[in-house]
């Protein structure tokens, strides 16, 4: 799924999904909406204060040919939708059968479950969506897939999809996870619950919907399509560099416009934000152990002996305490944000654009904080959020851990941190410049362990990719608040980087929630005003590619 | 039990006994001997470098009146206890049997399970040990018990029970804790196995079956007993000092020539380690956390927010950093240690006596070091164990602590600390310098947990106790290690201390294993010529006590 950042861990119900929510990927998302619109944490359920032409928006509890009205009114200058759109509304329980069929079949590459089964289910959707070469790519881990679609058109767009899903506790959810039910939820309208609903199988049959629609309607696709996926993408996708560098992938991603991952992107409100990157993300455990050390205790021995035994635990504390300044924020590793570009002028003024429009106090309440860092302004502190790198805590865990105390000297403890980077900054430079550090303050012995990374990615506001997402947003009556940067990461950078240098985002009307957390849905048919149900995202898409297919 | 140091956490079976071992007791005790023969951690099973005389053992196979030969030569100027002796071989059945009745009552605080019944059990065991005044002390806890014996004797001694067991779990026990099964074990002879076998039942058995003896042969007392029991003693005895603080027992102990617990003191090599008091502790949770400090979250948010909020991660880090000095060892908390009393010529010849006769390498090796603080030399850290005060980290606790990463930012974080304390520092002021200490340096919103403590206790040398100790131990073939202070720590400071300042110690032959662990044992009839069996402790109890009459 896209790499969503989390205003709200506390989707999660305590206790339950700690353990599950991670298998060593960067980033662990589980809120609902895309990278875009939660590129501001506690963006998504913010209230946006610009005004929303509902005209644009239907009652979403109407379906048929009503619900894609505002598709009615796409550029004239692009072919006539409207064949597409009824076949998009007549083949709706077909699309939705699929779809529960996808989420019925488990594909957890953390569990090493239906990983295969999942691989080729996805394969015959692609197939049957008129991509005419779709093949198997083994990996050293979770196989991939690459698809082309030739319509003959004059341009290339290209598709990133996952096909793995967060792992479940079945106990925790209200409808089986596996069961892909369609539920009734007041506020929302019929929603599909499962595990994958969302993220991302939901928002990636939308756009295969659309391919079947322009099939049905018997028409040509406006653009051409070469799509990459992978079956471990909530593992950190740790093989998809492999799948995206083999040379036929890379000459026929080498001809596309730019790349996006299907999304649910709009919050409750309807609002959508468009991203211009993402932060970059090193993911470390610093793992301070006797045994390394060759100080302090190899096994957790009686906590009397501190008064004549090095400990590993200080050992840690006393490492970490070299990482960020006496702020407790600003990083103070050395070398490690050298490369870190300034904020440009453009980049400001979208900030404060957006400083504008976002709700600093329901953000606030969202996030369960009174002040930001050093009481910055909300304007200060969107920037500092867009453009910062960070030293962040994820967890501290060593010696007893229980309830109480246990009077021990643990001989090991570990720190998981994740470090956010910013361009120009780089996961390898990142990782060397932390070890670094350590060795020269005396602390070498600090094993590095790097579980995850990602270079940050960048695509400029004047990519065709980019464009082409505002325009279609527009005209279904939603200003979209263009940012300059994820805080969130995502493997695009395998894709904006070299050799590529292609243009990479989100896109998709739709809505969803409860990714990596219990009751995970999406919005098949919607019965608020301001979100669009399955058809409604699905027409969103063959409005994109027409888009594309225009946009120079 | 005896708050017991342990060398090896390692024999606490991973991941079983983590949640068992603590209820919030001061020291978590895991191995087998004493607080005496264990102050110096490690030394529990070194190899000694003195000569048994092993003459005075006997073959632990052997049953009978031989077991008890070395009695024999008991002090001319003591009644004969030879019918004593007698009586002790010929209610052995009688004896095991009493201590597998308890030991099959299980009674934990910390579960609050049995506790009530293992009271009434233990009150009547006393009664017919002859205590003619047995009463349940109500605490705001467990209840405790009162027992006084007059044996119209010229000298009273205080005996210190309890009658509380850990927590166990079943699976990991060879033969099931409550079932009290007499079990052969090679090199050691037949063994009991059950929870408390070794802490405390079994040696407060050996005690009862002396004053049963003493009974049956018709003998009065040669002292008269005051005793005082506790359930709570797993738990940290948060509620004896409202026991031992009513003015009848504080007149009754008042009276006292001293207290002692009864343990198995032996270890494997039949050596034994008398200490002249323990260190105190307290143990505190350092608690930060969003909500308290109002700064950074109030619950778990995504990671990305790390570029905008404080992190209460860090701030707990920055805090914990203060608290020792660059070598990460020496206290560097406020006032801590001002009162820390320096070594005493004598204590340095103990330590001195004792560094030459304990075995660094296999204390090492138990330990799992390679290294003293500061490369001390083993002299030097001998010391260190016995009068450095003390800061160290038990536990670290904070956002996500399970395999892998998870991108949170967490909104709160725990270390657990323990502080040991030397005379004349206390609990109560150890808590006041640490919790000043934070807030002078801006982190006053840091929470200061204190989950329990006990003042650092003494006895001299040359009290009659510990003099009393020495001769019983000479004349069973064994040159007691004395020394100053054991590094780890029990209760002993409700007698020592105010109003009281009673003598206190530990005292008992025999042999046991596997305190707080999966099975637990406690030696009945030995085959290991070097320690004594369940007869043996019982005649060390015996021989206690009537030198306890002539020793002035």
């Amino acid at each position: 799924m896209t790499r969503r950042r989390v205003s709200d861990m506390n989707w999660i119900p305590a206790g339950s999904t700690q353990a599950e929510a991670r298998g060593g990927a960067a980033l662990a998302p589980v809120d609902t909406g895309s990278e875009e619109r939660e590129a501001v944490e506690g963006v998504s359920r913010s209230v946006l204060h610009h005004s929303l032409n509902r005209r644009s928006f239907l009652r979403g509890a109407v379906a048929g040919a009503a619900t894609l009205a505002w598709g009615r009114r796409a550029r004239a200058d692009a072919g006539d939708l409207g064949p597409v759109l009824s076949q998009i509304e007549k083949r709706h329980e077909e699309t939705v059968a699929r779809l529960q069929e996808w989420i019925r079949q488990p594909s957890i590459a953390a569990e090493n479950r239906g990983v295969n089964e999942g691989c080729d289910l996805t394969m015959r959707f692609l197939r049957e969506a008129g991509f005419e070469q779709v093949v198997k790519i083994p990996t050293d881990g979770q196989p991939g897939i690459f698809a082309t679609l030739d319509a003959g058109a004059s341009r290339t767009v290209g598709l990133y999809f996952m096909y793995d899903v967060k792992q479940v506790d079945p106990a925790e959810w209200s409808s089986p996870p596996w069961e892909a039910a369609l539920v009734d939820r007041p506020g929302l309208g019929k929603i599909l619950m499962g595990r994958g609903a969302v993220n991302q199988k939901g928002p990636e049959m939308a756009v295969l919907a659309a391919l079947y629609a322009f099939r049905g309607a018997g028409q040509k696709l406006p653009v051409n399509l070469v799509l990459v996926a992978e079956g471990e993408e909530e593992i950190g996708s740790p093989h998809f560099p492999q799948i995206v560098r083999r040379p036929e992938v890379l000459a026929a991603l080498g001809k596309c416009t730019g790349i996006f991952m299907p999304s649910a992107t709009q919050g409750l409100d309807g609002q959508v934000m468009i991203t211009l990157g993402a932060k970059g993300v090193i993911e470390v455990e610093l793992i301070s152990s006797g045994e390394r050390w060759g100080r302090g205790p190899s096994r957790d021995v009686h906590s009397s002996n501190k008064a004549r035994l090095d400990s590993p635990a200080w050992h840690l504390v006393q490492a970490l305490s070299t990482l960020v300044a006496a702020d407790g924020n600003t990083p103070a590793i050395d070398g490690f944000a050298d490369k870190a570009r300034p904020t440009s002028e453009s980049e400001r003024a979208m900030i404060a654009e957006g400083a504008r429009r976002l709700d600093e106090k329901i953000t606030k309440k969202q996030l369960g904080v009174q002040r930001w860092v050093n009481d910055a302004s909300w304007r200060e502190a969107l920037e500092l959020l867009a453009s910062h790198p960070t030293v962040n805590i994820e967890g501290l865990v060593g010696g007893y851990t229980g309830v109480g105390g246990k009077t021990v000297l643990p001989h090991r403890a570990v720190a998981k941190l994740d470090l956010r980077l910013v361009p120009d900054m780089t996961a390898a430079e990142a990782h060397a410049a932390l070890k670094t550090h350590l060795t020269k303050r005396g602390f070498g012995d600090i094993e590095v362990v790097m579980t995850g990374g990602y270079d940050p990615n960048s695509t400029p506001a004047d990519a065709a990719l980019i464009r082409a997402q505002t325009a279609v947003y527009r005209r279904a009556g939603i200003d979209p608040i263009l940012w300059p940067r994820s805080a969130g990461s995502w493997p695009g950078y395998v894709f904006t980087g070299q050799p590529l240098r292609l243009a990479a985002g989100h896109f998709g009307l739709g809505h969803g929630g409860g990714a990596h957390a219990p009751d995970e849905y999406y919005v098949i048919e919607s019965s608020n005003p301001k979100i669009q149900g399955l058809d409604g995202a699905a027409h969103s898409f063959a409005e994109y590619l027409q888009e594309l297919a225009v946009t120079s």
